[in-house]
């Protein structure tokens, strides 16, 4: 058995929320979103470290949430960086290097207990798993003025949980010679690793608009009748 | 004023569905998918003339849906092709030359009027408007074994209706020498048109699997908040 770690990035700042919470903290089904992303990690494993990565000005708030919610799941608590990039790389310093590492974003707390699974066992595999979806639209690239169709088959729809050997994450997170990544993925990429990719689960969604809270908020009363 | 007229094309068979219906005929919120999508098109404009592009074996069905539902709507129907090309192209021609036609997938019953509005006015300026919205997600585009990061802000991904100015889209789909196209713009695209885009809804979302019928569900009772 490896050991695994999942790093959670909580680094929303609630701009396009139209709330002055974080978008990581406002409540889905009356608890904070961070905490059914914790949630769904705990119950693929009960012995995962789980590590956030929490802008800095946010955190007495966090603890004050748990204590409100009686939230006892064990984790660990890393400042946020200035760019998603430094949060991250922050966070990798409490892994321990052995093993493998999630990591997620916050703001999808639908992900399924299948997907982390998934995406661990074949990262256990190849070194590293990123779950993605079909593209079900067609879609037109913008270049200036003009755009062109592109064949959506060829296109996949990236998620998190992005699962990685530990200690090929932290190598390529030290070589990075650029700190505007948005996508952990690339960051191995350019190490020359190859990435493998797994499927996703389409509830796995991003939650970036008021939109998306209220359709989350369907699904997860649709994915957990007994309501927990 | 302009002569106005849609098409909606209604070609599903059901089959990603889980269910005998099309997905077309699958209630939602008590009333069959095609009728809200033919209904929106009625609240945008008392007078567009309305086309439906039904397979033949459904047009009984149909029928026998509009009694039940008292669902009396003036609308034509035509039948479907073996492709989505030629459904489009036997309804082109229930379309007076001069004006504007719509052509909408009957699956995305919850366009917005306001979609609507400014996708038939940007026509009248432009020749054509395809509604799409940005991408949300990283995403990558995948080749044979390989696969490779795609900016995303160069991406949309493309909604109906697209509005075209009739005798443009009637000129593209006689040219036309391949009926593959799954897209009108591409269509038009081939006769040297450049596509305009337009902004769509984020509600407007094409009920493809069993989890957007879901989600159809709940955006529509936020949308309606009155019921109908």
């Amino acid at each position: 058995m490896f050991e695994r770690s999942v790093i959670i990035v909580a680094g929303g700042s609630g701009s396009r929320m139209n709330s002055s919470l974080p978008k990581q903290f406002l409540p889905l089904a009356g608890l904070p979103i961070l905490m059914h992303s914790v949630n769904v990690f705990r119950r693929f494993d009960r012995s995962i470290s789980i590590v956030i990565a929490l802008p800095e000005q946010f955190i007495t708030q966090w603890r004050e949430l748990c204590l409100k919610h009686q939230f006892i799941e064990k984790h660990l608590i890393t400042p946020g960086g200035i760019t998603r990039f430094h949060s991250v790389n922050n966070a990798l310093v409490m892994v321990p290097d052995h093993g493998f590492v999630a990591i997620h974003d916050a703001v999808r707390p639908l992900v399924s207990v299948e997907t982390i699974h998934t995406a661990f066992l074949e990262a256990e595999h190849y070194g590293n798993a990123i779950p993605c979806l079909q593209v079900n639209e067609s879609v037109r690239r913008v270049e200036g003025e003009m755009n062109f169709p592109v064949p959506r088959n060829s296109l996949k729809l990236i998620q998190t949980p992005q699962v990685f050997r530990t200690a090929l994450i932290k190598k390529a997170y030290a070589l990075a010679d650029r700190h505007d990544y948005t996508d952990d993925a690339t960051v191995l990429e350019a190490t020359g690793e190859k990435i493998h990719l797994v499927k996703g689960n389409v509830e796995n969604i991003k939650i970036t608009h008021p939109f998306d809270l209220l359709l989350a908020e369907t699904l997860l009363k649709e994915m957990l009748p007994s309501g927990s």
